[in-house]
């Protein structure tokens, strides 16, 4: 099926190619290199991809336009009968070198549906191996920032919601220290197409300078062994929270995706002891203490 | 609930201790630490992990005897209504440091429920980072003898159905060379419960000789830089595997197993590479072709 804005996906196509250039010019070593793909049912994407920069040790920016007749998982899982669906998005994962430079997180996307259903995703989360509580409490003012130019309930609204989607059942903890995530923001009276895709439009929009901030901040940051092993586990929490819980890559594993593009999102290098504990009083054990729902790092 | 067969956990315990001795003698440096653990709806474990021995990297080699209260996600697979389970188990899975020697994985258990239903699991199956066709032609007639001192349909069957389960469909790729896999053996008419109780021990039996040998022969092997990146790599596979498809590592992340014996069987370190290829005419390039369901290694 067309889509009634093809203004969406032209700007995303124009987000991708911002935050490539503002990457590079912030690891002032890695360069993206881009793969275009189509997808047998209708559309395709550019899957760019940043391997042993300076700052970004393995990093992917992607930007996909599919269309066709809609999957029965996607039916299922989103209660309708409509017969063709067209999503259009743009979606970030960056793993940096430094232990103390955070992973990061980006998503905006359009759904819509043959009958005319459409709403918006996304949000922005941070996952520091290592938590720098001052970087944690300007990245959630930032977002903060962000959502209050649209709407004063979307930060908490938002905020809560991604402690809630970015949660490892199994390990009792968040992957990270959050963010905002958002789904099914669709126009109604109260507000328009217009209204939620300005508000998208700023997500997308903040990613880079917020990042390049946090790789500015700590890229020379000393590290120890213990740091670098430590980020290894946390990369593997990482692996387990987009294998098992993660809904965007459970559902581009079912629906036969792109699979290259969908697990770009893996970390480089992970790890895996039996039974881990940091040592008390480490920044390790610092991190894992505040890896829970609903800490309020505006107010730390 | 009690086991009308307390003959079954005791002998899976004498299995477990034998299976480790066995380990250890053949590795000549690892030992393996036991974490006992205790289950709060009933009954409990012995974990038993291996770090850093000569050829092992990581290893868990499980005991575990657990019942009570029926999960409500058991009776919702097994389609059941009893109340009350029991269940028994010895579980492996060895990592090893040289990309010439094979992953392994081993399961046998037993499940009861209280209306009286029985039955039994297991296999074993092989992952070698390369093939070595000769190793893998071995494995597999090993199997096939276990099997057919007991009946001559079991290894056809059970190795097509490990072909089966370990598949990875996002990667189009089987985990590894197969082995077998067999699942609801229920006493009936043709099959008393001594009949398999007797193949079960067989399997478990078999296990030490077998991967012991495996590893005699290629402990030493020589290896690349390309070839333990390529470890790696497969690693990364086997990780994807567990955490997305294997039945039985879902089935604890959900139903809030202990999570550190569930997940001893992740790789200790494991890479992600965006759309890695190995070259032609490479080991590596062999054994992804022969990732193949099916694929008749007795006749190799």
């Amino acid at each position: 099926m067309e889509t009634k804005h093809p203004e969406v996906a032209n700007w995303f196509k124009d987000l991708q190619d911002a935050i490539c250039d503002a990457l590079e010019l912030a690891d002032r070593k890695g360069t993206f290199q881009e793969d275009r793909w189509d997808r047998p049912g209708g559309g395709g994407g550019r899957t760019r991809v940043m391997k042993e920069g300076f700052v970004i040790e393995k990093g992917g920016v992607n930007f996909s336009e599919v269309y066709g007749r809609t999957p029965e998982s996607v039916k299922e899982s989103m209660q309708t009968q409509e017969e063709e669906f067209y999503a259009t998005g743009v979606s970030i994962v960056l793993h940096p070198h430094n232990p103390w430079v955070p992973i990061i997180h980006m998503n905006v996307r359009m759904f819509e549906m043959s009958g005319g259903t459409l709403w918006f995703g996304g949000g922005i989360d941070l996952t520091p191996h290592l938590i720098i509580p001052e970087d944690a409490a300007w990245f959630h003012a930032e977002l903060k920032k962000a959502c209050d130019l649209h709407e004063a309930s979307y930060y908490p609204t938002f905020k809560k919601w991604a402690d809630d989607y970015f949660y490892i059942p199994h390990r009792k903890e968040t992957r990270g220290i959050g963010g905002i995530f958002f789904d099914y923001l669709k126009p109604e009276k109260d507000k328009t197409f217009e209204d939620f895709w300005a508000f998208v439009q700023e997500i997308g929009s903040s990613f880079a300078p917020i990042y390049t901030e946090l790789m500015k901040r700590n890229r020379h940051h000393d590290f120890s062994e213990e740091d670098k092993e430590w980020q290894l586990l946390r990369r593997g929490r990482y692996a387990e929270f987009n294998l098992v819980w993660d809904r965007g890559t459970k559902f581009g594993l079912q629906t036969d995706g792109r699979i290259e593009s969908i697990l770009m999102s893996m970390p480089p290098l992970a790890e895996w002891q039996y039974n881990h504990q940091p040592a008390e009083n480490t920044p390790a054990h610092f991190t894992l203490q505040h890896l829970v729902k609903d800490f309020d790092w505006l107010s730390y």
